[in-house]
């Protein structure tokens, strides 16, 4: 297929480059009356935007989407919805000295070798920029969701300082610039991303992403299964190397009796007593949360210098001045959240149209 | 879609449960004039198959397949191909008392939430048995791909027991029971997964897949990335709880000067001096050798009681008798390797397409 | 795509050559507990088997349908469904002259063009023995629409010979070798391909199908509407060359206000005065009778010879002795019929999906 | 799926109402390198642009095309192409009295019936503006396919008026508002159409789109056909009621020697002798001029008042004043060629990536 669509039922197509007019997408199979406007997509845009702290690129964005399409009198009408935001600071004179150098960590090598050209003006369409288009989708994903389930993500990693879980407070992570659960490490990440960004260099982070009141049933087996439709998903989005459901990787240290997610009755419904699954069985929901936690590598964008090669064929160093984020995992939080929520609308739809 | 599919140019669908008369898988959009026998597959499948050391379910099955469609005279026509594999060793009788509780870690409880009916039957259609259909059709994406690109999977951890990676050797990878590139740890692993199997018990894995003479180019952004790709193939595997690409969660904790490949040119061609990335930037596939790992659970099924419920809503403890693997891990090898295959030979497909 | 399916939420791929040992097809989305068994799926294809009357192929071939998958105990389980049907009669040295010979009308170059290779045998995969997997499919999709729709098929014109429309009786439709509506009609159509038959010729026909009883709202617009779905549908049965809905290419000559179906209030429901749209109006269900009519082309398979020429690049001529049908829309029929059902299973699923 | 996309490869998906802000779409999947600027594009637009002649609707929009992302210098980077034509004399008010009575022919009753809402204003998604997209898309189709492939179409019937086909000339097309290709009928079709539309009524007719230079070997059967992917194309343009590839209907009342193309070698290379079959044999294109006919009803927006009924279940009478086309079926003429584009540069991508 072509590439920049994902979902089937409930699907969306992005377009746009980083220093581009604008950037936007089309979302098709939304139902029809639900409530729309600009209004209901704009917080998760803001939640997202750049510019709002130390720790994040000082490109200045208002990120303020439109809708072109798909509703009428403030209600979907069940046709595309194409959405547009325009790109007001691009500042592609910053780039001059990256046209012909490869950024190492970067797909400037790569989209050279596929495409044989590249709009190399902040990273062209392999610009983070991109991920606005999905922030934006994911906030009509949520409308379809309807609000019994929530969809939350935190930061729980950050380069190499991590949390304690048991601190772990949902109502912290709006608090701080990190998206952080636990408001005790607010201040060592500080200092350490302080130091990080003075050095010139960047970190990676893990994203921890939560949907809560998910059913159990959703989820295709065997292909589209809920959590490789979530796999596929987070892997979408910039720098993201891993991705993990429940205990993830942690499981493979676990014997089966540690990893059985016991089942009782309470109140003549289902409980189960851990969840280690993370809320996915078989491809398919069990009605507990659904836990995913995602890699994210170190910006690739520092000040430090890397040797590369041109697109010439000669050797160079390279290091990148102007504007980044430090830690790109951060704003990968509401990008994560949005998509787990376009993965849970699409299959939300799968299901009611083969078991509803 | 309906979800027994997967890819999309090079695109096959399975069928099948584990105690029904057969399984298989039909594989469309094949190119033309590829030499294709089932002697061209067996030998796959014969590296999956069950009962071949006491570290694996002893079913008996010769998992011997079958050509139905789409050669001719030794050779693909660029039609369907229709492979089935004859199910032999079902003794339904061992999974009577399965009947109505759910086992913790399988899918039960689930494909009834989602389905209100299901063949319990040694697990119906989520049985890990139906693997033997990917490994079928792997084989055939390894003839798309043809002899120059090998895909290599080993077991680099099992259980608790990790492997010295500097004492790999793909060599001893075929010479022990556990797909073990360290010869020095298959002692230890030995003594460790037959402690697990004496009591009952059973433990998860670590496998690892690369890909090596992929040329750079392939993948297509930004939704159907090489790596997205990958990671959906590798979730939809039975029992598979995490994917990582490259250094993986491990790049989390790198500093950005860390993580870049840097680039030198050698005898005038471009030589990456080390592969955080897996093989992947932006997408898209750079040259370098191609690694994933995966996290598998430990196996469900085990003699160990564990508290459950039924599907009429009553508390109750099971236990899995009768045959199983104490670590799925294992087998899952070649279905890693599979897998991987199959994404390549449609990534492979799409990047003619559009790049060619 | 790979293009041997068809459907998205209701899907089916279709595998087998004429002479194979076998042909199938795997039906993918099923909503699970609908009783299902072999008997539900054989008399469709009893209607379409050959060898039933001189005007069919003498080729005798039992059709017995066989379920591989997907159901348990008499009911769906919504995992695949695989069905298998064993070719008897191939009798492969019926066709050793037309081993190098592209057959006039067939497909025998235009797949050498493409492939590069065919199975010539019995027109391979090209072979109208395919649509049994249609047929059977289409079962299927009858049981998904449950027995409030109904989807009737009726021959209309056989080759030069129509039919008096005034005098349609679905009644006669089984009653006779053509599926002919008119039983009036039924003596001279005889004569008439009686005398095609006796000349080693053929002829045309054009197929008509009704579905009843479909809800207003099916149709995803614009550019899966019911109606393209369906001429899609239709134009992949073997030999057709048009489709119309409704009036068709006789509302070409019509004015506005003759081509208008005005909507009066019968006990308080919208009542259509006329059906010129055929039951779809902007690509959705208007709750009238769907009207659908393809136009088949004569049979290619002839006894009088005509010049073509070699795959080696030499000129010939050819004729094919053996069994064909003299008019192969007679057995369309039933495949016309299957086809409208597939596409309504969808479209209903699809409706669900988004609006239900 | 969600409707709005057709193609896989070459894919496009369109956005925007009749009296939105804008339209358009966004292409995706185009092979890199191509040149391309909005200069491209407009001249296609214009050819279908509104408002050139007394027999298209009077509204005047200058149908600019802004390429929003996916070209870089002047060449395409494979990337998505996203295209924007804004709308500039929407004049809602003209439709004021639409609002609630549902028009025969036109789509208001069936969106009502799917989607519970509709944009009523000037038919909302339903409009034929929407056709502006797939002309543009077409355009960039057009690209794709090179220079050595020309699609070309004419209409061939004007309600009742038919032409001489021995007097075709391609010169003609473009000299006279009907895109008639027989100059000795224009003058007999102007004062019909004049009839047409002076009695405030409308008129069906019938368009030819020709394709040549396709080389053989396009297509992929079973169910992505080149002629039913072509079928499923013109199916979705407003209006059309009927597809037919090559002698289409008339081949039914064909004998099987009359039908058959025979073939010969001329200068060594096959040459066809005639071309019942529009250049298609199995799906799969001959090499010849693929040609297709489709009807378009008659425009249901008229002045001369139709019995109905409202939204709210009464009855009512119903006319159209404003502005609208006598016969929809001329600016039909360039949609498609574009929509055959569209089909022809999907199968182009198909063919290299399985067989290329």
């Amino acid at each position: 297929m072509a590439g920049n669509s994902f979902g089937s039922l409930f699907r969306f197509t992005t377009w746009g480059e980083s220093h581009g007019p604008a950037l936007g997408c089309v979302v098709d199979g939304v139902p029809p009356r639900l409530a729309l406007t600009e209004a209901d997509i704009q917080p998760w845009l803001d939640k997202r935007r750049p510019g709002q702290s130390r720790f994040t690129t000082q490109r200045q964005e208002p990120d303020a989407v439109k809708i072109l399409s798909g509703t009428f009198e403030g209600q979907t009408t069940g046709t595309p919805i194409s959405l547009m935001i325009e790109n007001v600071d691009q500042r592609s004179k910053d780039y001059g000295n990256l046209v012909s150098a490869y950024r190492p960590g970067h797909a400037d090598f790569t989209y050279d070798a596929k495409y044989g050209i590249r709009d190399y003006r902040g990273g062209g369409r392999s610009s983070a920029r991109e991920t606005a288009a999905r922030v934006a989708a994911g906030a009509i994903a949520r409308k379809v969701l309807g609000p019994e389930i929530s969809i939350r993500g935190a930061l729980v990693q950050l380069g190499t300082e991590g949390i304690d879980r048991t601190a772990w407070d949902w109502g912290q992570v709006d608090e701080n610039p990190f998206f952080c659960p636990d408001a005790s490490a607010v201040a060592r990440w500080t200092e350490y991303l302080d130091g990080i960004r003075k050095a010139g260099s960047s970190c990676g982070a893990v994203i921890e992403v939560v949907a809560s009141g998910v059913p159990a049933g959703w989820g295709t087996p065997l292909y589209e299964k809920l959590d490789s439709e979530i796999a596929k998903a987070m892997m979408t989005i910039n720098a993201v190397k891993g991705v993990e459901i429940g205990d993830g990787f942690a499981a493979a240290a676990l014997r089966g009796e540690e990893n059985a997610d016991e089942i009782r009755l309470v109140d003549g419904q289902p409980q189960f007593l851990s969840n280690h699954a993370g809320g996915i069985l078989g491809g398919i929901s069990t009605g507990q949360d659904i836990v995913v936690r995602l890699a994210v590598k170190p910006t690739s964008s520092i000040l430090i210098p890397r040797q590369t090669i041109t697109a010439a064929g000669e050797e160079t160093e390279i290091f990148t001045k102007g504007r980044h984020d430090p830690c790109v995992g951060i704003r990968g939080v509401p990008v994560a959240e949005a998509m787990l929520a376009l993965v849970l609308a699409d299959q939300m739809m799968q299901h009611r149209a083969q078991c509803g």
